[in-house]
């Protein structure tokens, strides 16, 4: 078993680092920047150290110094958690060239599945099924047209280099392909300097709809089940459930099947995350894969009683995974909400809920001053039921004992989701919470 | 389904019957001292009314005040918790008066297991084994003496009137018999003003092992198994856990038959508690029913995933059990550990452990003032594990993230008992904690 484990980031997920570490008898490191030696993750864990000031690029993302605590306070590995370091594929080389044990997959698989367009070809290869498209280089307008026709209407055209939205066209008939085209081009070109674009089908209102991965360094890779995580704004998921209502019994065991062929392509050792885009006739389409532990992880703890984290930790440790598919039971339903700070400030009253089936995960406490430097994820409210109802039913009394004095959250948001009837029956994709303009965060 | 409830109670279990009724769409309706009216029991509730001074017999048990409460708020029935009025059979005959529903059995129920002779009695008649021993008016010496013969050395005398452990005499060596006798009929008569005593069968070192019943009011009773509760200091309860290390499955279910007809015996409505001792060979004895909610009931909803608390008012309203014997599935392990604090005063700063498999019940929040005049367990710290190795993992964990600043608890205590290995091997009994001097409560 590893022995210290630096914690190469901050807030809940640090916190959520720690408890596993500690279960599982793992001495831990936290790093802080100088906004955050007051936070919970620098408190609870065994050792602390400060890498740099308040921006992420000075301190959680200032590799320098990070392997330098690590070294220093003689680590045997490193946990980067989510965001920060945890996909950069340049850091978790310089962990292996540091001989520290960086806990996700290879950097070269970090490498593989953070380029897309490669990744859409593994993927393509291994038979998992991509969303219909073109990734290499289109030369002229007819040959584009002609790429747009083969795949059929709707379409989307989008920049090889964009990002944030940018540089993308959706195209529902292709009589408007041209002007379509001509202004991705140029958007492209204004916005990135590089005017080269590719072209995939749209899927219309779909289902984001993920499998969590495991697996250890020997081979063996498990599945366990999926999470619905379809409720997004602005592309941040807001909700996740687990299971989703969409998937019948058998549509799980393949997509399940198709989520460890998918990890197969590339190795994949640690845990990961498959996500597929599901359309309104359950036809998925491999979407891309995270390489780390995901936010939303807790839910499909609650409903496998599987410590997602303390795998990890194990799997680095080089330990054969214990746990085969058929022992993985997936009962009851378990739902997330995520709490955020709609601004910083200071936690001037907090009162979390509880009770069975009642799990916050968190870095607040009273008198804790959220830094405007971060994420405005404060806390993860997960409940679990017997079944979907039971789990709304405990969201919505923990949702109304959940008090937190001194800062605007998105509590009262995620209520009325919560009471909307077509979250209540199940029945939304992609767009809702983006059309839904009576609910305004 | 009940409409409205008022929770005769304070503190945690207020707390925890509120979520148990917001949960069934049940309006609640708080009660409180003048000394807590900024209790959070007396903040969650959906209504709170103050029914009196500090001192309990002036509030919590204020029956006049009580009731009224509960007949002007329009509340059709009262949850007891317990203490305060929960096993008080004169305020459960008042309820049935006033047509309020007593959430717990009737009142005559009550009465009968309240009287600790006439239980032993109705006992015996339905086959449940008690400690072997003689209740009724024992009118000389020799007829003391033959009857501690008939039960044989070591034997327990104690004063008929007696409580809080005076008048007690154990004797192991009947030789000793008559000067204890006189001893003990001289002290109950200078304590209590009555020289009658009883004698029973001295059961030495045994362990206190609870079943937890639920009953309808259609004659339907289940169990959900046992809690061992032997870590008890001053005869309070301090560490619990479920299952009990000590019984194997064939006990567990004989006792569990036992449990059964013993509440059917006083056709008992609503959940319950029948406590036994159990001697080293696995002898067991009715010591007595627990007529209301134990405040250790969590630990069986970890491992049973039963709402013991739903169950009462689901009771209380009418509905017929859901639940058969042959659905509750015990898995895992739970632990509980009751905070408590040492003295009165402001709580400065406050951080409660959390994560898979771990639950706080309290009432406190930072900045809350314990107030000097009510029971001193602040909280109850549950961990549920897959087995009892993982629950202890758990709790040590979870003890150690357990910050409370501003008053002194017995947290550390806590810790010690879990790194014992008497505790570890599971192999203690109720004169575990009173036997360890080095534990320094």
């Amino acid at each position: 078993m590893l022995k210290k484990v630096l914690i190469a980031n901050r807030g809940e997920i640090a916190v959520r680092i720690i408890r596993a570490c500690r279960e599982l008898g793992i001495s831990t490191v936290s790093i802080y920047s100088e906004a955050d030696k007051e936070a919970l993750h620098a408190q609870l864990a065994d050792y602390s150290v400060c890498v740099g000031p308040n921006p992420s690029k000075d301190s959680y993302l200032n590799v320098a110094n990070i392997l330098s605590a690590c070294i220093l306070t003689g680590c045997d590995a490193i946990h980067p958690g989510f965001g920060f370091l945890s996909e950069n594929p340049k850091f978790a080389k310089m962990c292996e060239e540091c001989n520290i044990k960086f806990i996700g997959p290879d950097s070269e698989t970090i490498s593989l599945m953070g380029d897309k367009s490669q990744a859409r070809k593994i993927m393509k290869k291994a038979n998992v099924p991509v969303v219909p498209g073109y990734e290499d280089k289109i030369d002229s307008y007819e040959e584009a047209y002609k790429i747009a026709k083969d795949i059929g209407a709707p379409i989307m055209i989008k920049a090889s280099s964009g990002g944030g939205g940018k540089g993308i066209r959706i195209v529902k008939d292709l009589d408007e392909f041209k002007h379509n085209y001509e202004a991705a081009k140029s958007e492209s070109m204004a916005c990135f300097g590089d005017d080269r674009i590719y072209i995939e089908k749209y899927i219309e209102n779909p289902r984001h709809i993920e499998f969590q991965i495991i697996a250890d360094e020997y081979g063996n890779i498990i599945h366990l089940g999926e999470r619905e995580c379809s409720l997004q704004k602005n592309n941040q998921k807001v909700l996740e459930e687990a299971p989703s209502t969409f998937l019948n019994k058998e549509l799980r065991e393949k997509m399940g099947k198709v989520a460890i062929d998918a990890a197969k392509a590339v190795n994949y050792k640690n845990v990961g995350t498959i996500e597929f885009l599901v359309d309104k006739d359950q036809k998925f389409y491999f979407m891309e894969m995270n390489t780390r532990i995901q936010v939303e992880h807790p839910i499909t703890e609650m409903i496998t009683d599987v410590d997602i984290v303390k795998e990890q930790l194990k799997i680095a440790s080089g330990i054969k995974l214990s746990l085969h598919q058929e022992d993985i039971k997936m009962q009851g339903h378990a739902i997330e909400c995520r709490i955020n700070a709609k601004d910083a400030g200071t936690i001037s009253e907090l009162n979390m809920p509880s009770g069975l089936g009642v799990r916050v995960d968190s870095a607040i406490y009273c008198g804790y001053t959220i830094p405007p430097f971060y994420d405005s994820m404060i806390a993860k409210l997960i409940t679990y039921g017997k079944d979907r109802e039971e789990a709304i039913i405990k969201m919505k009394r923990s949702l109304g004992e959940f008090a937190i004095g001194g800062v605007n959250t998105n509590i009262d948001f995620q209520y009325e989701i919560l009471e909307h009837q077509d979250f209540i029956d199940g029945n939304y994709d992609t767009s809702f919470l983006n059309k839904d303009v009576s609910m305004a965060i």
